[in-house]
């Protein structure tokens, strides 16, 4: 298990995935702001690992305030609405502040004050970490029927230990097969712009001795095409009631490659993910992030030695082709010898 | 017009394309070492690009033997020899070898010997250059029916005139309704490893005064089911009898999801691309590229200021997705409020 944001002694401690796979660093703060930016940079991301890390928040933000000695409720209005700014997508982060919230008025309306308003509040965040283990554990139970011996799964980004308080989504059926002794393989789209599937997948997959090969999101396609995954796994960022799924960008292409090899596509979720109060996908906010991310190409890259698919060219099926245009004029097929 | 590939004086002359958009370089050379570890680091690209840069290769090996005094017919068939080996995929390369050598027989069944023979060579390869640009400006012609006023077209890696002598396939047409005084707005996906799309085709789109706007691979799925997307037109790199179409990793996803999205999707190329050999796509050799090329992203990125459009998320319809994987079991929508 990866301890990817953990309470300790007053401050929330957190991975700066920022810096994986080259180093492995914990940072420790008592800081909203600080903790607010980590989010906001995906030095913490994944939908789970978010809400997660926003309950510790108030947590800490509650601890912070009696031990500085100003005004709690103040302190929690704070964070509540700082951290309801860092990232729109991901509905954890609001579901997590929500039952935070819902928690400080029980609370309140029991008649706990100052430090055992702050030890309630910091049970209830232990409790959303605590849940999200086990609710890993039971996805990982019932996708472990769909992770046969030998299956070759697709996944993108990352929805493993990283994006979550240390299990995963859309890999805790692959670890359950591994777990079981069943062979089984992943393939990692490398995710950009911010390559959580080159830096972060491969990571933790080589981690758990799990075989990786990396891939450009463009090359997917192909791969699936050529017959060589089994089914796919992602994770997911906000489920709408008719179960449009909003995930990370280039989620869409993998699904729509997979339908069209026939590979089964499946999202892997906790119901904290599910946001029912949307009828569809299109009602879900989009974040549109800075431009820099995708003009500098200058991040990290995935761990030394991983394996790599890296196919220069795919092939287009005609039946997806308008029209050749050429010097003779636009042309269809057969083209005649 | 982009001077890709030239000729100047007993030398092959070419812009070195690793080093755009930073710095805009031309080498010489007069060894075809250096001229075929230009096609095979990408310096020189672009399947026409690749045809012509291999046709003034064997012009160039002529010219040497005679200035060094070597046997004529080794340095021809050891040119041809390493030129072949470059890169599989793109026709245009052994077309152009091809032409070469239908050339050298004709010349030599004409009498043809020394500089007679070497200058026939070069009026041959002066020819395929000048076909090129004239393939150019018909494709562009004949494209310009598709791209109406206010166009918006996405296109996958470069098919400008830096893949060609020039003028470009794919973005002929864009090109030709520009002249026209046609709006017309492109849409460039980086298309990684190696980010042509990011660096190249954002560079000479610029330069020719065409607004263009970079996005991840990822993420054209997402642009195209939003409705910005009037066509999609990519080059190609060998088309079968059949018309399936091989071009650079990335285009099939773009043409899936073109596809969905009931956007056009069309292929501009010359006729020395179609490959009738061949009956369908299966039988076209794919070139698989060191893993270094993905797991080094340490390449020169976009130029300066160029606008961006970079969405973290994207939304899966649900009809795509087999099955939502929860704590609960493996769910199917409608979801229960």
């Amino acid at each position: 298990m990866i301890e990817t944001v953990r309470w300790k002694a007053g401050m929330v401690r957190y991975i700066d995935q920022r810096l994986l796979p080259e180093r492995l660093e914990f940072v420790e703060t008592d800081r909203i702001d600080v903790l607010a930016e980590a989010i906001e940079t995906l030095a913490i991301r994944g939908a789970p690992a978010i809400g997660i890390a926003a309950a510790f928040g108030i947590a800490m933000a509650a601890a912070r305030a009696l031990a500085t000695g100003n005004d709690l409720d103040d302190g929690l209005a704070t964070a509540d609405a700082r951290l309801r700014r860092t990232r729109p997508t991901a509905v954890n982060l609001f579901w997590a502040l929500d039952r935070m919230a819902a928690r400080k008025r029980a609370l309140l309306t029991g008649g706990a004050r100052g430090s055992a308003l702050a030890e309630g509040l910091l049970d209830e965040a232990e409790a959303i970490l605590a849940e999200d283990l086990e609710t890993s554990r039971r996805i990982g139970e019932f996708g472990l029927a769909l992770v046969k011996e030998g299956s070759r799964v697709l996944t993108h980004c990352n929805a493993g230990g990283l994006a979550t308080g240390g299990l995963g989504t859309a890999l805790a059926p692959v670890y359950a097969a591994h777990e079981a002794g069943r062979k089984v393989e992943v393939f990692a789209d490398e995710t950009r712009p911010l390559l959580q599937g080159a830096r972060l997948t491969t990571w933790e997959l080589t981690q758990n001795h799990i075989p990786v090969t990396l891939l450009c999101d463009g090359a997917s396609a192909s791969l699936l095409a050529s017959g060589r995954v089994d089914l796919v796994i992602v994770g997911a960022d906000r489920v709408a009631r008719n179960g449009d799924t909003a995930n990370k960008i280039g989620t869409l292409a993998a699904a729509l490659a997979a339908k069209a090899a026939r590979v089964p596509f499946y999202v892997a979720a906790p119901l904290s993910t599910f946001d029912l109060s949307l009828a569809t996908g299109a009602d879900i906010p989009i974040e549109e992030r800075a431009g820099k991310e995708v003009t500098d190409t200058t991040t990290a890259g995935a761990p030394d030695g991983i394996k790599v698919y890296n196919p220069a060219f795919d092939v287009t099926p005609a039946k997806l082709i308008a029209g050749h245009i050429t010097e003779k004029g636009i042309l269809k097929p057969p083209f005649e010898l």
